[in-house]
């Protein structure tokens, strides 16, 4: 724990901005009967609902289950079917107990939500119980509208709903999601930063997450893949190879996008730790394999072997800690020498005769090694297009999250596939759009509607901050590539 | 609603004391098991809980199942099981999420119990849940505290039973039990007023309470069965023939210990307008049968017919209401003429063969009809003597209330069986301490421990106002009687 950093990052806190919604109702609830509220499109916030009754005075209490939902398919699933590996304690469902009747009942979670299912599960029937009003305070520390962009209505849309995400995802820092894990983990920070650059531009909060990062660093120095803030702030003992790496990554962007050097300077051993530590996983200038590198995360595709992802995002992030060396006048000679070291050892990975990278001792072919060796290379337009052309040949293992799609949209720009990455960015999210979403999602696989790393959907959380980047992707590349509409 | 007799009432609105009740712990809590404190001892109260975890970052909510229990037999009872015809929203069970930790979880309701049972639903595999203290801040209006007496050990804990019952009972009102429904009911309040005569001797809650029922009477001057008092005072429109009746019966128990002729004076005209109503339901001075009359309680034996008993309780009411008429030198010639009428025929419910009464249609035996003439008849102590000689020869439908036995026992005095009297409380009540209690129940069948008028245990009340009574029976009747031991 550094206190002078987290001090930067205290100071930093951001007031949250209130947006109240108010409905009301008539609506009696009937005991074994839900009532579905649709508040229309997603908020993060509190919710109050009027309770009051008709017939004879309240001569027992009423029991209610209240269910939150952020996607329609959530309002009638089973969640008590859930015995996934991660907490059922995610649902966002309340049994609550109300003893006196009429009554504002003020739910003192957050939850992130756009339907409210209210079912009635015990009452007297000597009284009926009628729901007058359901009201949210929203929150999120944007306040900044921004208007919608695209070539045509579906990437206008997908401008609409990936902005949401955003900004429900802006709370007292970028959390992943405000359903679940409510907090700052450094694979989303990255993409929520870029996003935020290019749309609402609050460039303190990028400012103090960095700082949040840096000040709670382990005794080595290396960044923890999320931070934990509340009851105070506490850095994960969950590290994570690519997260750690890409801090540096989410420092250069902040740099390029704000010039605020005193920061850099302030930050950049934290960012250059690092690499030195990331030095342990290689032997020959080769990471280490899975078994032995710990967690990469990369995408939520549980069959995917890391090692040739992780040299990869190594690689961009040596990449971008030269650019902020080069950017403080520092030497870079030691880090460049490294760089050239690092990938010409990555000629492990690449398959001569399929023409592709490979990962891990049963030499896997996924798209995710080939993305992030893609963007770590320095090989010419020509000859990573082929590498992506002769993927396309081959059978290899998908990537399943937004996350590792927007790598993948960033890989096609680089190899000059500017319009096959707008076609993947339309198709990707743009199926999200048409399955109704109002955010975008932690994880969607157009070939397997079901998929979840978790053991179960119930979990999944639906506005999911690392989706946000159309937002960044249609401002930075996209805006006026209209030749084939 | 008169609101100058309820302005009495809100004058006579009681303080509530408080007791802190603190217990400390460092017991692991883990996911699916159940951790029992045991507070040695019945309480009605707020509970919290002090929460801590061990291990990584609390990186998912908990969610607890925190079970209130009166009585030992609850901790283990499926309550999900329960289907019965009153609201399962009695049973005291709470499923309640938390975000962080530590933390102190502070319940907002009001519940009765000894025992908690806290359950760990979900946590995260990362950290450990511990239990650091449970605390209570448990409430009565009563702060007396009164020698136990008894002519041996068993009555010395059955009155230590019925004093703690009556404690938990008195609120802001008189609660006829502080788990269900935790409200002014007259059939309790009689007894417990009674009990509290001989004990704690609080006669302003008695008075409150006189005026909570004469505040509420309906548009033709009946009392109901029950108040409400939140979130305004309400009466019931539960009216039940008995408790009605009842109105006149715990005035003049009033009148007796306090000599209050103004408060007499005051609430006389709408005791008086309960004998009114009744007649009503009388066809030649016989009450109407239980279809036609209406509820009138008695007991919980739901076989019971009541017709008999309800001629009963309007002799006994009656009776009362003579004596408040001299007591305010009224004119009770009417009254008195009525009474005549009224047990002239009775005789429709005297069985000559059997010598015993019975009633309704099928001419039911039942020791509530015969109690309830016995202690509204005038009969020599022989003839009832007699009665309940002649009763026990033959079979009857039995009753199963604390409340019903308190009757069966001023009946047996009434006809000089004292010693029948004393042992019969003895084996009643003395059955329930044997069994563990703290406080006394709601509903006991010595020969059906699983009996309960709801249709399932889980809502029955284990500490019941209406069964305190014993500490009002050793006291006036008892108390030195020791030749038996």
């Amino acid at each position: 724990m550094n206190k002078r950093l987290l001090n930067v990052a205290k100071q930093l806190k951001p007031e949250l901005f209130h947006t109240y919604i108010n409905k009301d109702f008539s609506s009696e609830l009937k005991v074994g009967e839900a009532f579905v509220i649709d508040f229309v499109t997603h908020y993060t916030g509190f919710l109050s609902l009027d309770l009051d009754f008709e017939g004879s005075p309240v001569d027992a209490p009423i029991l209610l289950r209240i269910k939150f939902c952020e996607h329609k398919d959530e309002i009638n699933e089973k969640t008590e079917e859930y015995h996934g590996w991660i907490s059922k304690s995610w649902i966002q469902e309340e049994l609550i107990h109300l003893d006196i009747l009429p009554t504002t009942l003020k739910l003192k979670r957050r939850y992130a939500f756009r339907y409210v299912k209210v079912e009635l599960v015990a009452s007297s029937n000597k009284y009926r119980v009628i729901l007058k009003g359901a009201h949210i305070d929203a929150l999120s520390s944007n306040n900044v509208r921004v208007n919608y962009v695209g070539n045509n209505s579906l990437e206008k849309n997908i401008d609409k709903v990936a902005l949401l995400t955003l900004h429900e995802c802006m709370q007292y820092e970028f959390e992943d999601g405000p359903k679940r894990d409510r907090r700052l983990w450094l694979g989303d920070l990255r993409l929520q930063a870029l996003t935020n650059y290019y749309t609402y531009k609050n460039y303190d909060l990028v400012k103090r997450c960095l700082y949040l990062f840096a000040g709670v660093t382990d005794k080595d120095g290396r960044v923890p893949a999320c931070v934990f803030t509340s009851p105070k702030v506490t850095g994960d003992d969950t590290f994570m190879f690519d997260y750690s790496l890409l801090y540096i990554s989410t420092l250069n962007d902040y740099f390029k996008h704000t010039n605020d050097l005193k920061t850099v300077i302030d930050l950049l051993p934290i960012a250059t730790k690092q690499i030195e530590l990331a030095q342990n996983n290689f032997t020959d200038d080769i990471v280490n394999d899975s078994s032995v590198l710990g967690w990469c995360f990369l995408d939520w595709n549980l069959r995917l072997n890391k090692q040739c992802g992780a040299q990869g995002v190594y690689l961009v992030a040596l990449k971008d800690l030269i650019e902020l060396y080069k950017a403080t006048n520092k030497d870079t000679k030691l880090l460049i020498d490294d760089y050239k070291k690092k990938l010409e050892a990555s000629k492990h990975f690449f398959d001569e005769k399929l023409g592709v990278y490979v990962s891990g001792k049963d030499r896997q072919i996924s798209l995710a090694s080939n993305v992030w060796m893609i963007l770590g290379n320095d090989f010419s337009l020509e000859k990573n297009q082929q590498i992506i052309h002769n993927l396309k040949s081959l059978s290899f293992e998908e990537i399943v999250t937004p996350y590792m799609y927007h790598y993948y949209i960033e890989a096609l720009i680089k190899c000059g596939l500017k319009e096959e990455a707008r076609s993947t960015m339309d198709e990707y999210w743009g199926a999200m759009a048409n399955d109704g979403a109002d955010t975008f999602y932690e994880l969607f696989n157009p070939n397997n509607k079901d998929e979840s790393p978790y053991g179960g959907k119930a979990v999944l959380s639906y506005c999911h901050a690392w989706s946000c980047t159309p937002s960044y992707l249609l401002r930075k590349y996209f805006i006026g590539d209209n030749k084939n509409d």
